[in-house]
């Protein structure tokens, strides 16, 4: 922070966002295809840009775009692996650039079954949910969040809620047969010692199966419960992950009340609201683990 | 049409737009779900209405919501098959209703896949793809058309771009290798005299795998080619569908100049641009197909 | 319609979609802006583009983009002037393009207010309403069609919804004393005699004003009054405008029952929902009204 | 934390999220109106909920959605004012929640002109901005955090980017006639010890006023230098803000290179590129700000 009238700088980065790259990788008649959103921001002294309108320590975001696009050239790899070499350019390359916040999504390609076969170069969008990944550096240390969004999921039983609390402002009946929907985000930060022996890809796909499987595995008295139970089963059998973050909502689905057309509703019609939502986030971590530094700031709703 | 000064009452509908049904069908411990968004809306007599504030002919659109959910408590079995129940109700059931307009959007769940085998009960969202289907009644006539949205496909080659006319305004360089990437948005409509016959969720997966495969089939020499290829693989498979509608963004992706970095870029590396977009839109059809009404009326995009 | 084994093409059309296009017009120190998202479509004789493969007639949706900015540098007027700009070019310029439809958004900006007084280069999006406007050409034929979007209003009281018929579905209670809000996305279309008269701008403000105060004048017994009345009045007063069609959702305020907690709630306290929401639509016209042809092909929700 | 084989349960919240409340205030027949969006989410000992699913510190969700309800009947006043109510009842109310996170978006209603004067029951929505509200209680230690998104400015001069290092992967060009535009998102931080004497609403309209100022006032070097000369200007007028963050996009757009068609383009045709864009964030505080504790987690972009 500096001085200018008592009124100073504080933390800032800035850079080049969203950055759209689809990378081919056409080595032989069966293509592979890797398309990512990246945001590239960098952190450090740019104190004069922001009080005197210096630039000499500006690194263009349009040269960030650049560098996104020049590394992919030579692959992608995953997006922890592409995020961790474009950090590692820029906090080598510009002596005041102290660190930053790289990060990006991944969207999956199905290849398109014609004729029996897995085609060799026409794919289909999978869309089921978005991989996420965040490299963050500051001086010597670095941090890698993988993560997933809008993942979908739904029990049509074994699920309620009961046991809670009840005040003036209480209505809600209890149940012990209800819909579980939510949208599952999640993120899991790796213990930075681990890093460098992660195969990110093939984590991602056990991560997000466990995950997959430690919401259905329990009858759930709370969407507490099932994340807890969610976030546990990963870093049981992750020892490299040092802890995981959720942020879900609980969307209702409300049984109809047919009685007024003469009609009964065993939970088999239900009306799925939009607004309001439940929202539960929590973090589920190792009794021991690496200081997380600033590794979280920015991210919403993972508290 | 009826006067006021000469300023008169024209075309009209209305009704209740997106009721969100899930439909859980749990006969078995093996549940089934059904996820709609179904839009109710009615045609017929309703000049008082709007000219006179009496509402003696307004069938309310939550009465026409509840209607909707009562009705699922029968079953859904298709989307189709839900909005022609819904169709033949209001029609009979108010003299002065004389069509209308049902529409629904259906979203494909898949079951989740946990310690090698597919769950009875939780479900994850597929997202490839979303389902559409409208059905119009006009007095004695009803149509319907089945369709989908939101399918993204891209082929990593086979596909160019050349011979188109160059005046003025062309700087566009031909090329014969570049990215085809599309949201495949198509609408398919039935013979009349053939939708009592028709299985329409089979004919849907059917479709679908044949849009799939007709995009992936020839060397693509405009999107225009290939959309024609797509449709009328669709009209030879099913005789009873009559025509089939396209609406089919051209999404660019642009080929990096990486040379100012030093670095070739043979097709690998793309920039994913998001608008301006080309916008492909065409029809399908059989010379002696039947008479359409206004069943494409207020259908965005199709022309 | 050509034949291929008596499967055909039929109606079709393609071009760029969603060109932003910012224009400054800076010949004095006080700028003006004009913010627009510009659609061009060709129809006409594109028969071997879709079933050879020969491009020869496809002027590339490149090439309209570039037309696009090229005719901005002469400046838009308003969007209406500039689409039938566009429109003239393209059906004179190539032979086999007999029509086409060109359509924009227009974005509308504030100057800022700073000390006191409007700025001459700074300015801030207004984000009440997004303007549109529609060109279709048809052989001869030149329809326009104006309009307006995403207008959010409501009225806090002086509406109501009585009267109306009552079946086994119906459980909505009457009532004199309601919230009534929409967004009004009305498309009004001029006699394609009085167009080259029309100034649009002026036109567009007018008729906007006129909508607000129809909306707000008389007691609303339903949405359908309310509708008709917001349209008669446009008519009466633009002779040039032979008809006017509006989409308008009913989006529900439900007064929350707040009896449990002690409380009573005088139609103070609402609960803004989303869906389902009801959807009115309807057309206002003269009866002398001029033949529409196919000016309202493909624009959702407008029956 | 605590423990369950090593394995604990960290940070976590919950709560209602976006229960959209309207308040309409009728005392007189000049009508008010405040449109919300509120979330509630509770801090404390939630443990036995996660771990053992337990729900009998779980308030429901529910139940805070109808307390938000109830306390509205009573009024809004400001969006802060609410929240501090919020937030004061359920950590009084309730001995295990120790804090908590109320939040919310307020949008803004102007009467509408008819007939030459504003009316007293019918509004539009205005549309400019968002205003958005945030409280934080943790323990005896209460942050409000006021601030607005999606505030869209543009100035189309006075505005360049010259003076930037080249590296290799440098290719943008020097300018000092350029158009600035972006999104402003904001969010300021209150002196805990003056929140009491805020006047919230007052406040509200003169930090945004401010704002739109200073984004005018200079030759904008860089966007860094126009966010920071924003905020200075904020904090120098109002002694009871010690911080204010920004998350700003620098929404590139381009002069069309119309030399092709022969047609010079002097900073007047330009194209509105939607994504990548530049992203610039930052923080400009008082150098003895108070401690903002964990007021800022979990707010997306603002660094």
């Amino acid at each position: 922070m500096n001085e200018n009238n008592n009124i100073v700088l504080g933390a800032n980065q800035y850079g080049k966002a969203e950055v759209r790259l689809v990378k081919i990788t056409r080595d032989t008649e069966r293509h592979e295809i890797e398309d990512l959103n990246v945001t590239s921001q960098l952190r450090g002294d740019f104190l004069a840009a922001h009080l005197e309108g210096d630039n000499a320590h500006v690194v263009a975001t349009d040269t960030q775009k650049n560098t996104v696009y020049a590394f992919a050239r030579a692959g992608v790899g995953s997006p922890e692996a592409f995020l961790l070499r474009l950090g590692e350019h820029f906090t080598s390359e510009f002596a005041w650039v102290s660190g930053g916040r790289w990060a990006a999504e991944q969207y999956k390609w199905d290849r398109i079954e014609a004729h029996g076969q897995a085609h060799n170069h026409a794919f289909v969008r999978n869309g089921q949910e978005v991989r996420t990944a965040v490299v963050v550096k500051d001086g010597p240390n670095t941090q890698v969040i993988s993560g997933l969004a809008d993942l979908t999921v739904l029990k049509s039983t074994q699920s309620g809620f009961e046991g809670y609390p009840v005040d003036k402002y209480t209505t809600l009946a209890p149940t012990n047969d209800r819909i579980l929907a939510t949208d599952v985000a999640a993120r899991w930060r790796f213990n930075p010692a681990a890093v460098a022996e992660v195969d990110f890809n093939k984590s991602y796909d056990d991560v997000k199966s466990l995950l997959l499987e430690g919401f259905t595995e329990n009858y759930s008295t709370a969407l507490q419960q099932t994340l807890f139970d969610m976030g546990k089963k990963v870093l049981v059998a992750h020892p490299e992950i040092d802890e995981i973050k959720f942020s879900m909502p609980n969307k209702h689905h409300f049984v109809v009340d047919l009685s007024p057309f003469g009609l009964d509703n065993p939970n088999e019609v239900f009306f799925a609201a939009d607004r309001p939502y439940g929202l539960i986030e929590a973090t589920v971590l190792r009794e021991d683990a690496s200081d997380a530094g600033n590794a979280w700031d920015g991210i919403a709703g993972f508290c």
